[in-house]
């Protein structure tokens, strides 16, 4: 593996920024004081596609070879990265075949395709998933990207806390949700080389809680259960993202149900902004442990904002 | 009445910009593509009380004499007026009386009191919320605020758009709803005043079409019924703000209720913001009659986002 430096990233930042917004930084005195905590909100809600997903997907595009660009890349994926990949990669000008589900629900199926993507659909299984992958590698000689498992995308992960040092280099703690990995590693790497005395702490639903064990016992587990409302967080911690994680992140607190629902309608509700349930698990763990946060500085990584607005949990 | 100058907007900044957010200008380029304009949000749904009102809450207190300040004030509003002049109170350090009809919704009374302000039940009817008022003001001295019919309070509300004009001076239209008037007359003042080429105008609901009636006739037109979804806007324009309309706004361009409820469907969906359905108002009306503003830069003050998200629309 490419051995892991501040020049890296900040190569990385120059490769991705081409391609994405610059999300502003939000803060809120009645959260502030609801929590007795200072907050920075950085809004990857607001970024291209609806989330952070983006600068990992430009990264690990821009990082391809011309040969490879040319063939296009393939992810099997029914959330935010098939959006992201789609719109990353129109925006380079590269193919982009997306294996959904065929489950998968119509609105995210048109979402791929209105970002430009090819949708390919598959038996809603992993094993399905993974063969329809292979045979695009196969087929058109497409690069296999995964969502979170793949250094560049972790490391594209990583550009969103690397601007919210810029703005806010004093930050104690900087805080994600925990799904595959991908955010979180980035995240901790970008703390680590560019924050003062910064660390990073993830969030994560008590109903899928398998960084926390992997974490716990050094080597990763899988979830027992997906039976969580944060989708985005149903996924598992992988191989490559996994030693970063032990190595870089401080802890991880585990949330109810509940709490992720309650966090989610207080952002709403006093910020004015519109989060996934997912992206509110941090803010939710924040607040379950409010007392260790007490009056300290604390970036929250607003994951994203894609949410079916017939469905809510309020 | 007070000569109106550039001056005295600028002043009028000065003392209000004190007391405020200085809110962000969002852009999206999904929905400049959708609306072919070049559009600029300026956010005052992210404002403190959430909405504009502030602004002009806060001038109107502040332009106050000592001996005013120390007696209070006193508005009837069971709207945002309510919640902005109770917070503007509070952080100067004056007493705020508010009428609120006695079948509002319990969540906007606590709003209230959460901000500080004191709480006055009447009838639900004009007459009862006039009485109510005058006997505050005889009782304790206290000064009445009209929420939109004031003087001070539309300088006040035009600061949002000095603020849009510094960040980009070259609008070519400033778009607001149109409800008492307060927020499009002192809008089209300082676009008057700070802009290169721009020109005001406002959306307003079919349903209640007073201001569209009151410009076409020249003289003030009450509206027959208050039947929108737009709750913000059912009020009717005041012999203060009327003839600054008249002399300084191009047009009102007038939506059906369908209209509005896309309109705000659109902008929480692509935007990620919540605004409250008042505030999509004046964007349902650009996307009407799009062709007219083809190509054009357009700012759009979004009012406000006080919403209740157990009862959306969609």
């Amino acid at each position: 593996m490419t051995r892991i430096t501040r020049n890296l990233l900040l190569d990385c930042k120059a490769i991705v920024q081409e391609y994405i917004h610059r999300t502003p930084v939000l803060t809120s005195t009645l959260l502030n004081e609801h929590s007795k905590v200072d907050l920075y909100f950085k809004c990857e809600n607001f970024q291209r596609s609806g989330s952070f997903k983006m600068r990992g997907a430009v990264h690990a595009i821009s990082t391809l070879t011309d040969e490879q660009k040319a063939k296009g890349v393939v992810t099997h994926s029914s959330g935010n990265f098939a959006q992201a990949l789609s719109l990353a990669a129109r925006s380079i000008g590269v193919k982009a075949y997306i294996i959904m589900p065929n489950n998968a629900p119509q609105v995210k199926k048109n979402a791929v395709r209105s970002y430009g993507g090819e949708v390919i659909e598959c038996e809603p299984n992993l094993p399905s998933r993974e063969k329809a992958a292979q045979e695009i590698v196969l087929k058109y000689g497409a690069t296999f990207l995964h969502p979170s498992n793949n250094f560049n995308v972790i490391l594209g992960q990583g550009t969103a806390t690397m601007e919210l040092l810029e703005d806010h280099p004093d930050l104690d703690y900087i805080m994600t949700p925990v799904g595959g990995g991908g955010l979180i590693a980035g995240t901790a790497l970008a703390a680590h080389f560019f924050g003062r005395h910064c660390n990073t702490i993830g969030g994560e639903p008590f109903n899928v809680d398998d960084a926390y064990q992997s974490l716990k016992t050094g080597k990763i587990v899988r979830n027992e259960s997906t039976d969580t409302i944060a989708d985005g967080l149903r996924t598992e911690l992988g191989d490559i993202n996994f030693p970063i994680i032990m190595d870089y992140v401080e802890m991880i607190i585990r949330v109810e149900e509940k709490e992720i629902i309650e966090a989610m309608h207080l952002i709403w509700e006093r910020m004015k902004i519109i989060i996934e349930p997912s992206c509110a698990v941090p803010f939710a763990a924040l607040l379950r442990e409010k007392d260790f946060f007490k009056g300290k500085k604390v970036g929250i990584i607003l994951s994203g904002g894609n949410v079916d607005l017939g469905k809510l949990p309020f």
